[in-house]
């Protein structure tokens, strides 16, 4: 019996925890959610069990997790939708990328397997992963070196977190279990196969994190000259057919009905990823609309129908956030995380005392201290490199500055000065994406840090776009339900659905032209330092990074 | 009757108390001291008995409490030390400089008339008074464009504290009181007046604040182009013979003897500045000793038998420390200041608690932690202009700056960075003197940052020298009884006297081979950006003040 009033179901696996939503297919209303934390969290001190601890640099994952999390959120989002499970046509998933689950040839992870379970190397290496840097860095030097014509596609830097440098590290640091490894799989991907039993590779992160491009996947020569029995990763481990987005992966199984509470047999969509799936969530799949993700690292997404090589993208991919279109990728490494750390060690007693007594958080009355400012009434500029510069740099030795504190200096005069300073990081990226012939018109936000009116307003006047923020508190969940949606048949592709259930306001702040003149000002110092400071006239942050490392002694 | 084992008294009047000390003439030892707060303080927010506010960057005195002061240290040192005042057998005196007195002819101070009592102008105008800055850009404007020949002897720069602007912006400001005003005198050697009756103007003050070189002031035809008005100043309100430092001014008077409890009639030396008279306390008063006054901000004074005008330098002046040698000062406008504001404001409050449970100063607490750190592995790099530079860049539109934060920059590192960047502040001045002809063999520290042991070693293994620390609690005070040993003829001059009643020991820090090679390469560092941003290849701080004032609407 076909239901009335369809719905489906989107699930987002975070960091932490897996959120389930149940949203209704005709409008997008979210009827219901939940959130399910992961037993296992992250796994970077010791295994399971063990008290052996890991190296550092390790984040592992234990995949039963996600499986507990559908069985425990599922039914939990429905209950609290007061929504008939028959009602459900179809059910997505997004993950976190790039996390790697290393399975059997039936999909099985290694770690579930006796042999295997004292063995680091045979759990889901989570995208904060970092132990393959060494890994990373042989890639991007190889591939420099013989010219791959993919390596400027990621902005001329291939990721310690992606799949060649997971991969290549098992194979070095436990070639046994690197032999055993039938399947080095994405958890996106991973999930999908749990709910359909068919594995499908989505399009998306063979893109961005797997190197797939123009068709072909790294070459065998490469791999070899990497390390020789690297040679046939791709076709033993990686390769395997693709699946759109939006696309139906297979429908769910008595099994994953079971654990879900949903009717066997609904469509499921094929895997996504949380940043890419909020472009839709967001209504904003068009060219010219930039996406960006922001929390404690921000993520820009966004579309464009010409391939075009953006200096210090993250990727380009065809069809990698919807298909028929190019799918960009840029980021800043670090943006709440700066914020965060400047709350944590460099505010002092009374401010957190006064926050207290007004109820509000430090960031918050931080923010409504910075709010009564000026532009400029501080005398600051900072560079927001405290975690590296990943767009447009792509250079992680990089740190952060601060320019002009005096004796009067406040606190909440530094803190809008890093507020303003990702603005500026921001900036760069968009001029860069216009610089290269790709237009940016609009801007939409999503993630942990739309709640800050000031920083939303600082956005629109720095880059002089209007900005809209997500109409949604669960903006990948949503994604993944419109995802769910068009799997299930109820629209005819991606951009139909996010029109009907997307949910962004529009143009919430405007840029206010007289803030966007001294914000001219102010980013025009800012791209000086940037440039003196990022593009090798003073090489100065690198050789202080390389001093600590040789007084840490880790050189 | 002459004493057996005769004393002397020293007085040194600060910013908010004066301190006097009983010291024996033979070999220095101090006896007994004592402290009296200026009833008053500073007056910067309203005249006594009025609730009428001061404009911003006043900072007035009243000379009454200068009066008190002597009556109240000096009997009580005396007490402390156990001392029969029939033995002493001198009195000197140093002061904070530039501090000024508009009198009548007779040395009343202004305020202390009916007429003037509700008059800011009429009140002592203590050297911190900043309110002169427009008066002090004209007078070098003019300066730079006449080519005055006394300018380079200033680095280029006077001062908004000194004599001229604060003389000129009474006749702009209260020409009444401008016209009342006989004389415009030093506290330095107001307090000496009252002590004997004569009006000495001192050789020190005369020259690095009065504009006295080569035996002249600035000529009439400057003044008159300052301001018609201005012309006479020099001869109605600041021309009066010189006393040498270390020469009797007179001897004590009745009254005085009534105030402070000593014998009429005993010598009493030529006025003296805080800074100076602590040269022969520290025992160094030989050329290639660099005396470093360490405290919120640092004044570094040296003497040089030859006449080199080095760039950048606070002044240098024909007898300014010891007669005989060129007297040369420069200064550091912030240092201690600088880590006070930050334990203020950029220290979170955990630190606060666990230096608490230690029974630590959060400076200790950081210090403490700091120390662990080896040289570099913070990866942190300052500029320490968080108020301005004088010395060598002579600019207070700079500002600071902080490079190399990560996410995981802890306070006691940027804490560490700000300590080395006022010791790479100290060598560029040690390298300026030298690179000009004067050398710099050693290192004499004194002030409230001598207590540091971490602060005092970074100093040696930066600038690569010897570095004493002053043995004693009072330098200032104690130099000032060794120039009223000289005064009372105990001893030949201050060179002899200091060699007997100076305190010093002899090179407690000295410089580390290792850690000055790491530190040569930080410092060079520290060089490339000070020349970047304090020597016009960008001059962004300037931008981002002027910014600052003009969102502050005081442009």
């Amino acid at each position: 019996m076909a239901a009335q009033d369809p719905l489906v179901v989107g699930v987002d696996f975070g960091t932490l925890s897996a959120r389930a939503v149940v949203v209704r297919v005709r409008d997008g209303a979210e009827l219901g959610s939940a959130v399910f934390d992961y037993p296992h969290a992250v796994v970077d001190q010791a295994l399971p069990g063990s008290d052996k601890p890991l190296p550092p640099d390790w984040a592992l994952q234990v995949p039963a997790d996600y499986i507990t999390s559908l069985s425990q959120a599922v039914p939990e989002a429905l209950r609290a939708a007061q929504a008939q499970p028959e009602d459900v046509i179809g059910i997505a998933t997004d993950f976190t990328a790039c996390t790697m689950v290393p399975t059997t040839s039936t999909g099985t992870p290694l770690c579930e397997l006796a042999e295997f379970a004292d063995e680091p190397h045979a759990y889901v290496k989570l995208w904060k992963h970092h132990s393959a840097q060494p890994q990373a860095d042989r890639i991007n030097e190889l591939a420099r070196v013989r010219g791959e014509k993919w390596l400027p596609r990621y902005g001329g830097l291939i990721s310690s977190e992606w799949e060649f440098a997971k991969g290549l590290q098992i194979l070095e640091e436990a070639p046994h279990v690197y032999t055993a490894m039938q399947h080095f799989v994405e958890a996106a991907d991973w999930i999908i196969w749990q709910l359909t039993g068919n594995y499908v590779r989505n399009a998306c992160t063979a893109g961005y994190k797997g190197i797939y491009q123009d068709g072909e996947y790294p070459s065998p020569d490469f791999l070899r000259e990497l390390n020789p029995d690297f040679d046939r990763f791709v076709t033993h481990k990686l390769d395997h057919p693709l699946g759109q987005l939006g696309a139906k992966a297979g429908e769910l199984t008595a099994q994953a009905a079971q654990w879900t509470g949903l009717p066997q047999g609904i469509a499921v969509a094929v895997g996504n990823v949380d940043a890419h799936v909020t472009a839709p969530a967001a209504r904003a799949v068009e060219p010219g609309q930039m996406v960006a993700i922001m929390g404690t690292s921000t993520c820009h997404v966004m579309n464009a129908a010409e391939l075009v090589e953006v200096p210090g993208m993250c990727g380009v991919v065809d069809g990698g956030i919807v298909p028929g279109l190019w799918g960009y990728e840029a980021g800043q490494s670090g943006v709440g995380d700066i914020f965060a750390w400047f709350v944590r060690t460099c505010v002092p007693p009374e401010y957190h005392e006064q926050a207290q007594a007004k109820g509000l958080t430090v960031h918050e009355y931080l923010t409504e201290l910075a709010a009564a400012q000026g532009i400029g009434e501080h005398g600051l500029l900072a560079l927001d490199w405290h975690n590296g510069n990943r767009s447009v740099l792509v250079d992680h030795e990089l740190a952060g500055l601060i320019i002009g504190q005096t004796l009067a200096t406040r606190p909440e005069e530094s803190y809008r000065a890093l507020l303003e300073a990702t603005a500026f990081g921001t900036r760069m990226i968009i001029d860069t994406f216009i610089d290269s012939g790709i237009p940016v018109r609009e801007l939409i936000v999503a993630g942990g840090l739309i709640k800050n009116d000031l920083l939303m307003q600082i956005y629109a006047d720095v880059t002089n776009l209007p900005l809209s923020v997500i109409g949604s508190q669960q903006g990948p969940a949503l994604g993944s339900a419109i995802h769910a949606a068009v799997a299930a048949g109820a629209y005819p592709d991606i951009r139909e659905a996010a029109a009907a259930m997307g949910s962004a306001s529009s143009a919430d702040y405007q840029p206010i032209e007289a803030n966007v003149e001294l914000y001219q000002e102010l980013f025009d110092e800012y791209q000086t330092l940037h440039d003196y400071f990022g593009r090798g006239v003073n090489d100065v942050m690198r050789r202080l990074r390389e001093r600590r490392r040789v007084q840490k002694g880790q050189s």
